[in-house]
């Protein structure tokens, strides 16, 4: 168990009609010690909603004024921060816009807190992301968290979009992996391995993992091509892309190995309890070469974190799975790991000296 | 255990200077009974210098006449048919000329004793591509075994190379996975994905499971894109290419579901002794994407099988490890899976009704 943070961590609940309120009071009711000192940025009713997903369970819930005031707030009982506008709360399962923005609203408050320094660091239960497209102006440009992060941590900073570069780290108990790109076509991904995208790649990942390790990362950046194109036989990108920004990286006093040939680096990468893997972290070249190994052993355990950003900000790898929402069987393992890996990113202890 | 086949099954020891001797010594000694009815396709004295390796092991070696004495010959003894020309070995861990020619005699030989209808498979230790191509004529038009038994298969049956397609699959203990395309880069990967190409791997595929597994496999089609594309909004060979291919191949009476996001295939694929899963193959677009899985769990599991011969090919999946040949430190468990699966796909009982 982890120690609290000096600062509270707020956790969003997301779409209110989707699987998140839900987790969110499963991950108080089964890991009481690790939410204390968290607590949720939203609204009280749809907590309350959530709450009753639970039967018989004695789980309190708190309104606090102030983030603050988490840190105060006993084991077992539920904090909660109201920070939407309240409204008739749209039935589990549908997409709506009403839904969209209040998912927002606890967003861009969460993530101004954060800024602001207010919080250690935020942890977001999934959004749908029509609904918030439902949802209008300033949502709808928002394609999903990360975008609507990223502008107000530019606008915070006074910077352009394009001098805020985010990264997706991917990862479960045994694997972490940091992806060049993300939703684009393997073709389109293919052109988006370029030295600069993966130099900025190694120095974001660099940075992120040295706060988080206490120390200098152990890098792995994986090819492009089978056994790593074995010479320039099976492709170039190895030779003209990657190991000049590997050099690049090492010259700037990272610790970077690559290119490894792909089919193996995962593996050789993998941390199990019997064996320590070789690397801390995978530079993926495209979305599926990190995230199949990731998801490879089940989806509970991913964990999403955003790299680049002057906050803390980690999610569970799935969606707001509609189809199940309020039924009471949703699995809250993911968030319980994001809330984990949001404690250790932000607790100055593992800062290195 | 599985019981003996109905013929023999020759195992060649690949580079005599690489750890295919090594490890099919070990086979022998550690899982008698699996290999009761196998012998080794290949040199006496070769195999003499590989069981010197052991130790005081007490295995026995027993030279044979023809394939058919394997069958007679006891558990826990070695049986050994000359099929190379004797030569002065070349010391362990050299890459030779020498050594090339003497694995490709014995793959040869056994390519041609399974056409024959002599043996009812060949599990072929590993080649080192370099000795093969410095043997020289006819050894150096081959790139690897597969292209040997492709060309000796052609020849057999009378048809072009053209005629004859092949295609690789990966099979672990937990996953098993047949690629579209091999060692090509990632972009010319992209070209080969076409309609054809691909309903000739389910084909290909369903043809050899169907052998495998008694019954018509569950095969599914792993998608190009994150997502399998999200209907076009991040690539379109998922609509223009996979779902006519799925289509068509559903249409030939196979159970073919697809294309399915890569990034949850597997996974969903993944049998272990708790879950079953929910395919029987996953259909791979490219080399890394099926091979990241396979080997994520480790590569001593991995077996690599040719599909689309008139014969049963299986190897263990790895190299030859020329850095740590002849000091006796090789492990056998990918040799041994690999006999288990020949065994497996040449049994005439597994044969549908």
């Amino acid at each position: 168990m982890n120690a609290p943070s000096l600062l509270p961590v707020a956790v969003t609940p997301g779409d209110p009609c989707g699987i998140g309120p839900e987790i969110v009071v499963k991950a108080w009711r089964d890991a009481p010690g690790l939410m204390q000192g968290c607590f949720v940025a939203g609204d009280e009713r749809l907590m309350h909603r959530a709450l009753s997903l639970l039967g018989s369970s004695p789980l309190a819930l708190r309104v606090i004024g102030s983030p603050a005031e988490a840190l105060q707030t006993p084991a077992g009982c539920l904090a909660l921060l109201q920070v939407v506008s309240p409204v008739d709360l749209p039935p589990w399962g549908q997409v709506s816009g009403v839904a969209g923005r209040m998912a927002g609203e606890a967003v861009l408050w969460a993530t101004r807190a954060a800024l602001r320094g207010e919080i250690g660091a935020l942890v977001t239960a999934p959004l749908h992301k029509q609904a918030l497209h439902a949802a209008g102006p300033p949502w709808q440009q928002y394609p999903g968290h990360t975008e609507l992060l990223q502008a107000e941590a530019a606008r915070h900073l006074g910077v352009a979009l394009a001098d805020l570069p985010v990264r997706m780290m991917l990862a479960s108990q045994e694997l972490r992996t940091v992806l060049v790109s993300i939703h684009v076509s393997l073709r389109q991904a293919l052109e988006a391995i370029t030295r600069e995208q993966v130099l900025q790649t190694l120095r974001i990942t660099h940075q992120s993992l040295l706060r988080l390790l206490g120390r200098a990362p152990r890098i792995a950046v994986a090819g492009v091509n089978p056994h790593a194109g074995e010479g320039g036989l099976f492709g170039h990108e190895e030779i003209e892309v990657l190991q000049p920004a590997v050099h690049a990286a090492c010259q700037e006093g990272m610790n970077v190995q690559g290119p490894l040939s792909p089919d193996t680096v995962f593996m050789r990468a993998r941390h199990t309890g019997g064996r320590p893997g070789e690397f801390d972290v995978v530079i993926a070249m495209y979305h599926d070469q990190g995230l199949i190994p990731v998801k490879y052993l089940g989806v509970e355990q991913g964990v999403n974190v955003t790299l680049g950003l002057p906050l803390v900000r980690t999610s569970p790898d799935h969606g707001t799975a509609m189809d199940i929402a309020g039924r009471g069987v949703a699995d809250a393992s993911s968030l319980l790991q994001a809330v984990r890996m949001a404690r250790q990113l932000s607790q100055p202890a593992a800062s290195p000296g």
